[in-house]
């Protein structure tokens, strides 16, 4: 399948990865293309975009809207503080009647560590809802929100994948195709739990405060909950 | 050891029969102590308090503060919108010097359900911190707000008693007192995850929301999460 995946971060890049040895087509957006590749810093220990992509070239790499008009699914995996911007980029037509699957956290650095959530994305309010009420005619699934992007393609790391993923969104198929693509990745049907409409979205990013401070405590982010009942 | 369990609830009745059963004697504080016997109406299901109290004759009945002034420790199981209010009345200088065990959550029932977080007690604030504030020399230490009250008394009811309880505060004196009295109650030091200073509360108040739904899903509130790494 062709996907589109928004986002040259260390989600993004391991998404794309995985999508690609599973047999997808993917091209990666970004909001400038030569700037992207021209970039030399290091972030988060890892190296500049261009020496993965170096290492990843049947990964296509596009705007945000070259990329969304590319994929039959779209995933949002840039970051919260700038999904509405960047999804605006890949323009509101070119999303219509796609899924569009939503990584993202509406996380604010600009108060301290650790971040607390965006002001008006939290408690009565989400970043997933929001995006659907921008984007009318998407098809916004959240799912992965609530875990290292490692863990993601890859949940068998773990107790034999026995953990959990949520997943929202207002449309049923939209929601079976995702998990559909879910399983690829080695994720099983009982621990994909479905919240219900978009508004539960508001629950799993409330999961990134205590998330952050487990990551404290833990040291780092190979870890996922799992239910007990 | 003498124990003020703060609210005639659920989670206050269950928390006074587990701690008179564990050889300790407490007193529940409420607001009117003839208003409370006289309730008639059933909340949750459950029986009028009185009918309750009947059956749990050691158990002593006061106000907010004779409780408060009745324990060596004092634990907060009022409801979270009312619980500054149930505060103030057990006094700030009864509570001066004690350990203060907050169990509650500031939940919203006023914007439909599920219930979001309390205006201001939510993201960058909590009710725990807000309490710490509010009644600088208590010793608060925020736990057991994550799970149903039936499994803060039996952690054994649930995978050996193999799943998580965070604890914050900052008080290290105080939190490893209250470590002991959960160990009381069957929780197992490896599962009582310290999550530092009383801002963690805002924290742990956040699961709230994938709390509520989650029960929505499962049906019931006996589950609690575990980790995985």
């Amino acid at each position: 399948m062709k996907i589109s995946v928004l986002g040259t971060g260390d989600v993004g890049q391991t998404l794309a990865k995985k999508l690609i040895e599973s047999g997808h087509e993917v091209m990666i957006g970004t909001r400038d293309v030569d700037e992207t590749l021209a970039r030399k810093s290091i972030r988060h220990g890892n190296p500049p975009f261009s020496e993965w992509y170096e290492s990843n070239k049947d990964v296509k790499l596009g705007t945000f809207q070259e990329s969304a008009t590319f994929g039959e699914i779209v995933i949002n995996a840039t970051n919260g503080a700038n999904s509405l911007n960047a999804l605006d980029l890949a323009g509101e037509e070119t999303l219509a009647g796609k899924i569009l699957i939503d990584l993202s956290n509406p996380l604010d650095y600009s108060k301290g560590m650790p971040p607390s959530l965006l002001e008006g994305l939290n408690n009565t309010n989400s970043l997933g809802e929001e995006i659907q009420k921008e984007f009318p005619q998407a098809k916004v699934v959240k799912t992965f929100n609530t875990m290292w992007c490692g863990l993601m393609v890859n949940p068998g790391m773990l107790d034999g994948g026995n953990h959990i993923n949520y997943i929202s969104g207002n449309d049923n198929n939209a929601k079976a195709r995702v998990k559909d693509l879910l399983k690829e990745f080695g994720w099983k049907e009982e621990n994909l739990i479905d919240l219900g409409d978009i508004s539960a979205a508001r629950a799993t990013e409330s999961v990134l405060p205590i998330w952050v401070r487990l990551l404290g405590v833990i040291g780092n982010g190979a870890f996922n909950f799992k239910i007990v009942k």
